[in-house]
């Protein structure tokens, strides 16, 4: 008997089959159950505001740099890590592959544009801005021409390098401004350049994550200069073997995932970095972040303590994919993790509670203060 | 230097070390990121037509009777796996644990009745009532009082047992009708016993889901004598050894999660069972599920295929913790998994689409068929 | 066309289909993909000097005292884990469930005699001797009979009961030394009573790892006076639900599992604690455990690094389930993972290196140093 | 109190701290526990009558023909992935990026031989011949000069091009023959281009897995023809986005890992292609494989069943990472997953099984069957 049979025979009782090899076709078993198929997996951050969250990365490599993968892998891989914005930032003065591929570092655009439209992506223009160290590196976003900026790195060209941006009308941000803390004393400082930029409003953001770094003096750069806040992956390798969870990337709260939106959006100020379980970004972003994601909820239980105290018992939500680290005097610390609920029993006689949110920065040295009403 | 100095001093710098071994005690390591912590996974199910899915278990067992574990087991299990009601069911004629344990089979509602407030989950009472087969057994929810009912087999005692629970102003159903079905010929049937039942509007569901087995053939018998669609456990042993992802359960489509709303929304039937990858359930409630889940969106992107015709991309999502699996004639079958989204590319023309949820059961050979419009 | 067919269809070609539901009897589609089925994973530990690594918890509870379970669950748990011996240590003197429970200490190893034995695993008699504290709790294993033990806790049996695990010829371990360390000041303290047990031989050891704590004062105590190493769960809970990873056990270097072998070599003092990543040990046990784990292989590649400096590369594997984390000057830190291997680029001119475990410990405030050779 | 403070205090009490944010340097966090280590994982396959399983991928590409990565991504897949050899098989005939990358099928090889050997492992010269379809592809390993293959797919130099794979002394197999049975009618046949290179002993070997398919047809071509049956992923994307679980590879019985002994092996046909939990092979390696990897331990435990039948209870191991499902007459089946050990109760007079392993294929239709006596 044939499996070409069998499988009509299962086609006609509409059996569906899914984790299995498949006999569907005579002398083939397609393994469809050990196949990673392609979806987009959900990641869920609240809205702020009524403005979207919207998840941006706007710092990464392809081979048309030192990257190791084709454009349209960065693609794949902003689809299903739940990106809905992403730009290449090829160097523009520097191309170790340029042996075997073309240099251009415009061309990564190019070749993933179509791919970023039909996987409903927003893909902005980018570069980067590759100096010596200091000043270091940046990134220029919603560029107009990637092939305009001076591909070598003479000194005399560093201003000549972000002038050009600035005439592109480009959003510009100064990348991992610790990276070379140890190898280069004095290099993770607000160095002359910076603040030169800054005083002619040339400089619109910092980027506190990096990767697997953030770089905490940073924040109070930015507070301190109305800077934007950013956090990206700089990936030059995959995603998936780099991170175990979420890729590191730049919440920014907009109208929508438009390029104008979101433009709109870093312009204002409106963003949050996450990294690892780390939230970096002013407070009122933060705070409307988790006032967003954490939700206590009314009393549904009243009990008596061993010291015969009463106490109400409430759950407190994280229905995000965020996680909260929180501390409140009189309390035991929370680890809310995401798309979960804890039982927190508080004295019967609190009408709110003040958390400490640990892992969430508003600044250096300053973690998320939020007082929270008790239902 | 003691680890006292070190860990007062990490309190001081703030430092939030979540993942790890801490030192804040002198001489004692606490291993809390070892430690699988005490919270509730949200279990995400949309709400149809206004009522919420309230998440349910109404077969479970204990030490009372032959479950392997204390009934604050279940109360912990059912808060993790994201239950909101359910119901301790043990045998009324049947405890095999009688030499070491107390025989009560209302014991372990009593015993559980504390944590399930505490938990804000609704403990409804129940019990089993354990016949021969045929006519096998059936469950009684919301009754008064467990004492009453016989506590041995003697086929006289059948009618007494389910009249007994009549009596109680139970909900009644008939658990697993096929679990005898190749041991003992003919007891997969509808058999006279359980139409006198019907007749008599004594029986009001049947448990077509029960644990990792889903009875095809009761799907119809409910549907045709309108009885409410059943999914539980059946949980002798522990959840966490014999399910691979989520319990079976019911998915009660009810005001709120408080008893009254249950047993109103048991008895209007709008129930659906949910056992591995499958839902099964009246019409109208697997449609209005499916609709509440399933989203397509407005188009996105423009395409032509290689045979030149016109496509139109939209984002298929589903937010829900279910899976779908979905066919349309000309179109690749989809498995939408939890909480993803797929790239689907229609034909420009096409104003509707007919999907087969092939994984959704309206009938005992019948699959959900949903018309959609495209936006 | 009924699915009888099909089954028959299926079966006759021999096609195996097993993470789906079959539709092998009438009626009945039987989820065995969703099923965790009943298996024992294997746990990875090298045998050491030609000593078997026999994988022993030595603490656990049932419902026969304050545990949630009946006793066929923790049979179940040691399987599925790996464990090859372990014991129940009811408390002899607390027995909160004996309003539903008949009390005896000794009635959960009748229980699960038979279990064990079919799962090839040795089961142990013990108790839990349950003194306030201090002096605290310690455990009798290898006892012969539970119920001679006195059922209260009045401070002049203290000895008494000590006295009767001695005259049953009992290896007795005084439990969590640490674990009212905050509540009671000085109760994590070498006490005159334990002295006295000391010196008159009748402690044989210390639970420095009891679930997720470890207790780190006891290890030098340990070492100072001869005392076996022991870590265990005192699981009262499920250990699914309290354990990400293994659960806390005791390594016993011994000539097989058989409960004699295992008391030989518990006298011996061959052990090892594992909780978490930590390893705690007398520095003998630890090296020898260590060594047996992690392997440098020969030279395989050789290059020159930035400075110029020739370097010799070297994998360094782990095959067991226990991880090492390990420093030594002048090459970057290692976290080995359970059977993983990684690269080192060593110096040329090395012939050993000297390796710091610092994730085992071989003393209080000691962890173990390996010199190897490098081949 | 700055960080760099409590940096060098944890420094000095040498905890360890891996899974965190470290806080070593001043304004930097850096999330090690967020990051994948580069880490090689073992995969365990059991030696072979003294042959070790050599586990090798011969089909991949890279950014130099259509594949989606720059070669240096290969090495580290194949490192993590537990491979010991692999192949780059580039298209001769094809090459869409050609208008960014430099053409050149040898140069994947050349770029990635550095970090093959500093990884330790074997890279052989391979190319693939792309000829349309029928015949269809064909890869040829161990080549000496990918440059000298017609990198165009006129009919006429269908032969050259084996040819050439020929003259360089080349194993040559034939790929994925069915992939195309559906498009090209009479594609998946043993065809007259294929038969002559047979007859001139031109051929080796035949892909019966290519990446998510098995093409079992072949596997007979294979047995009577001598062929050496092989698997490959023909991955062009990421493994990491398309394996759920290991790749497709070709596990070569061979004396090492050098390219001499994986050669002589390949020339020997001492195979077994494995795919999904599906394993491929001539009757005398699959049986041998099985017989290294399952074992059937002494009996530990005797008892009587319901029909009053004696028992004997045995452990059946199976220590690799492959899966095997068993059926045995009168048995319960079997399905034996990696590092696990599961419990079989024997009829006591039984002395020997004969195990019908269903996911090992030893022919079209034909599954292993093993007789194993029973210690």
């Amino acid at each position: 008997m044939s499996n070409r049979i069998a499988a009509i025979l299962i086609a006609a009782l509409s059996i569906s089959l899914p984790h299995i090899a498949t006999a569907a076709e005579e002398g083939i078993i397609r393994l469809e159950g050990d196949r990673i198929q392609k979806e987009r997996k959900h990641l869920r951050i609240p809205a702020v505001n009524g403005m979207q969250a919207i998840k941006c990365d706007f710092h990464m490599h392809t081979v048309f740099t030192d990257g190791h993968v084709w454009p349209n892998v960065r693609v794949q891989e902003a689809w299903r890590d739940g990106l809905d914005a992403f730009a290449f930032t090829e160097h523009a003065e520097y191309a170790p592959y340029q042996a075997d591929v073309k240099r251009d570092p415009g061309r990564s655009y190019e070749l993933a544009k179509g791919g970023a439209a039909e996987h409903n992506l927003t893909l902005v223009k980018g570069i980067e801005i590759t100096r010596n160290t200091p000043p270091g590196h940046f990134n220029a976003i919603f560029i107009k021409d990637a092939s305009k900026f001076p591909a070598d790195r003479k000194e005399e060209l560093d201003q000549v390098s972000v002038d050009e941006a600035i005439a592109q009308d480009a959003f510009l941000f100064w990348n991992h401004p610790g990276w070379k803390a140890k190898e280069i004393p004095g290099s993770y400082e607000w160095i002359p350049f910076v603040e030169k930029l800054h005083q002619e409003k040339k400089l619109h953001g910092i980027e506190v994550a990096n990767g697997h770094g953030i770089h905490t003096k940073a924040i109070d750069w930015a507070l301190e200069r109305n800077l934007t806040i950013i956090g990206n992956t700089d990936v030059h390798n995959l995603i998936s073997h780099e991170y175990k969870g979420h890729r590191t990337m730049t919440l920014v709260f907009a109208k929508d995932r438009s390029a104008e939106a979101i433009r709109e959006a870093l312009v204002a100020g409106r963003t949050v970095a996450w990294a690892g379980k780390y939230l970096i970004g002013r407070e009122d972003n933060a705070k409307g972040l988790f006032e967003a994601a954490v939700k206590v909820a009314p009393v549904h239980h009243e009990a008596t303590d061993r010291n015969n105290a009463k106490r109400k018992f409430r759950e407190v939500t994280n229905d995000s994919d965020l996680v909260f680290e929180m501390k409140a005097r009189g309390l035991p610390k929370i680890v809310l993790n995401p798309g979960s609920t804890q039982l927190v029993s508080f004295p019967a006689e609190w009408t709110e509670v003040e958390w400490q949110v640990t892992n969430v920065f508003v600044g250096t040295e300053k973690r998320l203060k939020v007082k929270v009403s008790l239902p």
